[in-house]
């Protein structure tokens, strides 16, 4: 049985992603489109995996509503989970946000190498698309990495020096906070339907994608892929 | 493990509703409540449960929402089925609908008493409430309930006869069933979450709700309780 | 300015849906896809109509929500109006059950030509399509169409007689109009966005679908067309 | 008529929040509820005021989804925009994102005097609350507010800098911004239920929420209240 993928990780964004949990299968869309007949089948066959393509080719969705997922997202960058929050619709989250997280990091020194774990810090600087405003250059890198990477570390760092002087000072957290760099870590529970985890996928693996986001469709198609692999493949093909 | 309550079913409407899949428990909700702090329990404590009780009184609602179940309705009425067309949001369904189901009825004879899987029969005639006009009253019958039966049984067997002479004369389906009586059986796969699946319990476990109804919102409420008892208690005082 | 659209109808099904209310224009559409912008422009260009079919050809559906239409339908039979229960995610609806309707039938009279306000009475009858078990046969009608209205009316008048039985006998409406005819009719409120809306109208507006619905789903992008035609066209092509 | 309320404007968090368009009015909520006694009121008397907290105290929510409102948001942190994410279900935004945003930021000079139209400053510095780690002392500011001024001052400004410094080394947009201060100021666009605006109200206009998210509930409050008093009133009377 498939039960035992869960608990399965991917690294993805210098963070991972994890199934935490998960329902159904390829036979509970089977099942559910044949609810009126009064059998559950407990094995797929060749008639299975046609009414599968025929469901996703005439967008019939609600069967693809019932195999549900559950990810953790841990050491990801704030950038990233809010693309998970605007695929709600079908889809319920829960966010360990800055706030709470702040708790946390009384135990982390001042010094950058420290940081690593609470901040995205890029390995590798990719250079800015020459027509898409909003895009990078697939595969280009800066000429200079070491000296973007010094700039960034050190930006990070004043910024969460300043964060530690305001608390000193007894600023409230949740004002001291707002000159926090974007690129601090979260972790994310997300739960989704197959149908919503689809869709996400189809819009966020693809060239106008920011990068590190279409890492993180990848590995999510790539940690469902066992579990409903006829589904994903007849949903990803439907809207083409 | 609890997942062994799968293929549960209880008996409404003279019909059943199973629970056909699930994933999570108490401890999920706990788990994305505290996912910021990076550790997954696996058992509960009191402090957990403290936990649940804060989450359902602050309406921190979305923890509630990584518990999902899925429960197959068998020869329950069109009339509960719409029920749970009304509680879509963060839920899913797959509807057998009067169409395909009509077509396994060639082999149901004229005889009402073969009908008796494909109708709701009632067993006994409750009376109207005095005050309340979309109620029945509690607890109390019609004196003629054989006349009521005959009555009943008698505009059931007219109208599927009708239907079928339709079928005769080579009208279509869709306009054949349009005189059908509105309590022919559906079968339906309704996947919710947790939080959904306790909004229906509280707004259909209650003296102005149909009979019928009430019974499935029990049904439901029993067949999840051992899968999170805490949050159910949690979520349905929390709104008193 | 197009608010004179509010009040407008169209007759469907026998019954009327009508356009009761709505917000926005297709340049809702665009100055929510330029918030960022700061500007909101009051006049539709070139370049705005470009930006449309851009956002419907890459899924960017956020900025379509932003237009929102109520529909009041009236006098239409119950299997239309479950279609719409169906589109329910970015929707609305209120409903006026067949429970509260039924206190105003005590004013219609035993003979079935006063039905026709109140229940859906074809003016022709269409045959079973031939190989597509859930559609008629576009254009063909039954040769006996006097017979068919006659088994019809004959079958709605039974059922609504008995209906009134049972409830002379003091049996609960909740039980006796279970015997009703499906074909009985309702009134819905419906909210919708624009892009549930011509969601809606791709699924419905096909040859698969009931003509009735089919019939509904034209008429409901007859009465917002004139209030953003550039969104409507865009969308509609976007998933061909 | 009340249409002449669209444009209104409260400014939050020194920036602004704008009701750009709405539909709808008490009228609606007690029209669609009696969608089914076929008659549409014009005006408002004592039994509508009833049917409405009637309404309300039942959860009968679906009437008061057919009143809607678009807000427009602009010069608000990103922190305030996050939570009109999470009350996304009924409701649909576009949001200028921060991407977007940086192209118009050419024109802006290092000196922070210029940032003050694109980053949130606090004109006060609140203490932190001594028992709850999420929130503020009501009422009382650090003892030192102009040297906490100068910290986030010169963090902000750093911040900025070290992004223009990385896009000159031709670093893409998308990792540039990770380092820009959570503090910039975003542009929004949220189209909202009655329902689902009230829930919101509801969940953020109390002790526990920030203060800047707090002063957007109480803001949008303000802008709705002359278009649906009774519904509001009794939506927030329900949950108490």
């Amino acid at each position: 049985m498939t039960k035992e993928l869960i608990g399965t990780a991917i690294e993805v964004d210098d963070g991972k992603v994890t199934l935490s949990d998960f329902m159904g299968s390829d036979l509970s869309v089977v099942n559910a489109a044949r609810v009126s007949f009064g059998k559950r089948k407990t094995e797929m066959d060749e008639k299975d995996v046609k009414l599968i393509k025929y469901l996703a080719a005439h967008k019939h969705m609600s069967p693809f509503r019932h195999v549900v997922f559950t990810f953790t997202l841990e050491g990801v960058s704030e950038v990233v989970c809010r693309q998970l929050y605007k695929h709600q619709v079908g889809c319920a989250y829960t966010s360990g946000e800055f706030k709470e997280a702040a708790t946390t990091w009384n135990e982390v020194s001042g010094r950058y190498v420290e940081f690593d774990p609470e901040f995205h810090i890029p390995s590798e600087f990719r250079k800015q698309h020459k027509s898409n405003k909003q895009a990078s250059q697939e595969g280009e890198l800066v000429e200079s990495n070491d000296e973007a990477r010094a700039i960034y570390m050190n930006a990070i760092e004043h910024g969460f020096s300043s964060y530690k002087k305001l608390l000193e000072l007894g600023v409230c957290k949740e004002q001291a906070r707002m000159i926090m760099p974007i690129s601090f870590k979260n972790a994310l529970v997300w739960t989704a339907s197959l149908e919503a985890t689809v869709h996400f996928i189809k819009l966020r693996d693809h060239e106008g994608a920011q990068l590190e986001i279409r890492n993180l469709a990848r590995a999510i198609k790539k940690l469902i892929d066992p579990i409903c692999p006829h589904s994903i493949e007849a949903l990803l093909n439907s809207e083409k």
